[in-house]
Formats: structure tokens, sequence, C-alpha cells
């Protein structure tokens, strides 16, 4: 773990930004603990596509974990995302465009697996953490969905607006039945951008007996702000019944 | 209202039998309330195909809502069903067995509103009520439906385990995209009974724009424990909201 900078603390909130190497790849992460540290459950947080690690809502889930819960979360750049990019990730509207190129090598997924690891392993190496859980939507599914199933460190997670759809589409549909943690799976039901029997294909296919489906009506980012602010409360109940 | 007995109290929950006369109808209901009364939300609960005002899960419903949020809740047998039987709703095998009978009169749909109204009318007139919710899953959900497209004193609801299928199929085809209030919708994911693509279909023409769906893994009467409950305090919260 190479920390970059010192860290900011904000109302109780730990915000350390870190690099870890990775098979040759420099991976941008950023780790919220609480101030004054202590091992604690943690989160890891995968953005969706076009955004980076620091994206609002990823800051948002961060802050909740550690302020309602004391649960820590890590979040790092996706695949040619955020500070992976040349630009920074500054321009949401170019890192979009290059969206289908920042997988369409087929080691991506495997990579990006590794990626989390790399960061995980660092983490849990230089602050120590109890259970682990993952939170990711969109790109943050298709990351984060391999991920679980090749990561038993993980014992809980929200998925979703995501389906057996987009350049990941075969390893999504090949690892969801590896799934057996307790998954929530978030559904936009006017999603305009994965079509929606997509998305019930891949919840379907999703091999967890403690999976459920949530539903709401409106367009791929519209989750409702009381769902998004759920997701921190229903993986710090689960990893703390661990 | 025509009471019948004494209320029991048990406890803090006063529950009183009752009947009202509807077109020529009796109709068997039961009222609870807090120990001592006062004007409170009240919220419907219609029971399942089969099963009779005073089922388990629609009793537990009943207890929550007094108990934990001082909300009232009102039962009623439904047509075929529970007192209105011979049998007195004893044997649910052979109501099960007269499922279809019980609604094959196209009227049905119609005299089931006409008792629910003429249940709340005397709530009512005699204990006040405040805002009114409604509770249904299953065939409860082929009564309350049409009950809440026809009845704007209800102003929050949860419905599900049931779609564009069965006895009432078009009518609840026909009035689903009339429901306006907050709906949550329940579906069971492996449900044995009512086909998936029929639930979430009806799901999909529920008019209200807050409306959501939540899917559980499993047959249609396995909806878990820990989501039975937060029937009551979703509805509570909403109607306290008001």
């Amino acid at each position: 773990m190479q920390r970059i900078g010192e860290p900011v603390v904000e109302r109780g909130v730990c915000e350390q930004r870190f690099d870890v190497e990775c098979q040759g790849r420099r991976v941008p992460a950023l780790l919220w603990t609480r101030e004054g540290g202590g091992e604690a459950p943690l989160v890891l947080l995968g953005h969706g596509g076009s955004l980076h690690k620091r994206a609002d809502y990823i800051l948002a889930t961060a802050r909740r974990l550690v302020r309602h819960h004391g649960v820590s979360a890590l979040a790092i750049d996706g695949p040619g995302h955020g500070e992976r990019r040349a630009d920074g990730g500054s321009d949401p509207q170019a890192a979009g465009r290059d969206f289908e190129k920042s997988w369409q090598r087929p080691e991506t997924s495997d990579e990006t697996i590794a990626d989390w690891k790399a960061a995980l392993d660092a983490v849990e190496r230089e602050v120590g953490t109890g259970p682990v859980g993952y939170f990711g939507l969109s790109m943050g599914t298709m990351m984060g969905l391999p991920l679980i199933a090749a990561e038993p460190r993980i014992r809980a997670a929200v998925l979703g607006l995501m389906g057996t759809w987009g350049p990941n589409a075969a390893r999504l549909r090949e690892d969801a039945p590896r799934l057996a943690c307790p998954v929530r799976f978030l559904v936009q039901w006017d999603d305009e951008i994965v079509p929606r029997q997509h998305v019930l294909e891949l919840f379907d296919l999703v091999g967890s007996a403690r999976k459920s489906l949530r539903a709401h009506p409106g367009v791929h980012v519209a989750v409702p702000p009381a769902e998004m602010r759920d997701v921190a409360d229903f993986l710090a109940a689960h990893l703390k019944d661990l």
C-alpha cells in the first residue's frame, strides 16, 4: 500500500488515498475508516461505468458506512476509469464513450478480480478488517459479481442494474450460480440501458439461497435515495451478524 | 356494526368480532384497536385463498400494527371463505377446492368492494379512523386491488403473490393502472401457483409512480418472516406521514 498524501478527516471519517501494484498495473484506491481506526468490517465499493472511485454515491455510501455503522469502505478505479485514464476521470462523457473499450479484452474481468484482491490484501495487512461485503451497481456488478464468486472473504453483497448483457455478459452468466452469500439485487423497472429481461435473468441465475430483488420505477440511474441509503444499512447489518 | 360477543383484550390489543350487512349479505369482520381506543390510522387486511379473516399471518400483522405502531386493523372474510362457509372456514382444503367457485360469478369483485366499503364505513362511524391502508397477498390482492382503485380513502398498500391470472384476471388488468397510492408488491420467485411472468406483468401495470417490487426465492407461501413483519412497518410509516 503506497499512501498518497495525508489522510483527510471529515466529521469522524478518515479518507486515505493509496495505490497498490498488481501484475504490473497501478491500482488507484481510497480507504475510509473511523477516525482512530481499529478492526472493523469492510465494504468494497465498485463504481458504475464512466464514473470513478469517489463518485458522489460511492462517497456517500462510504461515509454512511463509517459514520452510522463503524464499518470501513474501500474503492478502486475500475478498468479504464478514474485515475487510470489520461484525463484522470474528470470527463464522464469521455469515460462513457470508452466504456466498451475498457472491457474489450477478455482478460479484463480476471485482471479486475486481481486488482480488488490486491487492494483488499493491502488493507487487511495494514489496518486489519473483519468480514467483507461488496456493493456495486451496473459496471460495479460487472466488476463485482465475478469477484464475489472468486473471493470467499466476501460474505454479503448488493448488486444490480446489470444483466446478462454487455461486454462481460458471458462471465456474469457463468459466475452468477457460484454466488452463495446473501445478495440484494436492485432493478430499475424502466432501465433504458440494460434491458429488464436481461436484468431479471441475471438475478434468476444468482445461486444464493438468500437473494432478494428490489425494483423501482424509473431509468437506470434513478434508484430512489432511500434505497441507496439502505445499501449501507443492509450490508452493515449482515456483516455485524457474522 | 353488529358486535358479536365481548371484545377480547390481549397484551394491549383489543379484538372485536362484528358483522355488517351489505346488499343483503352478512359480512363477518374483525377489528383490532389499541386498548383504550382513540382515532388512529387503519389497515384493511385481506386474507389469501382458502384462509379466513383470522389466519395466522393476518392476526400477526394486526397485532404488530396495533402494538408497534398504534395503527388499527380490520379484516373481513372474503367471498365463499371463513364464516361465510357452511363449515365456518375450519377446513382450508375444502375452501381451497371451492376457491374458483367463490369467484366464478362476474359480480363477485364488485360485491367484495361493497363488502369492504360497508365494513370500513361501519368502523369509521363507530370508532373513527385516520388514513387507511390495505394489505393483501394472493386472493388478498384479487380482493384488494379493485377496492383500492375504487376507494380514495386507501392511501398506501402492500399487494402481491398475484398476477394477470386466475378468475379475476381481467378485472386486475383493468384496474391496476388506476392505482395511484404507494404500493409495495411482493413476489415469490419460484411461485408454483401464479406464474412469475403474470405476477411481473401485474406489477408492471400498476399505475402508481411510487410502486416497488420485492422478490424472494421460494414457493407461493414462503414469503420470508422478516418481509412479512415489514409489511406493518411500511404501511404504518406511510399512513403516519399523511
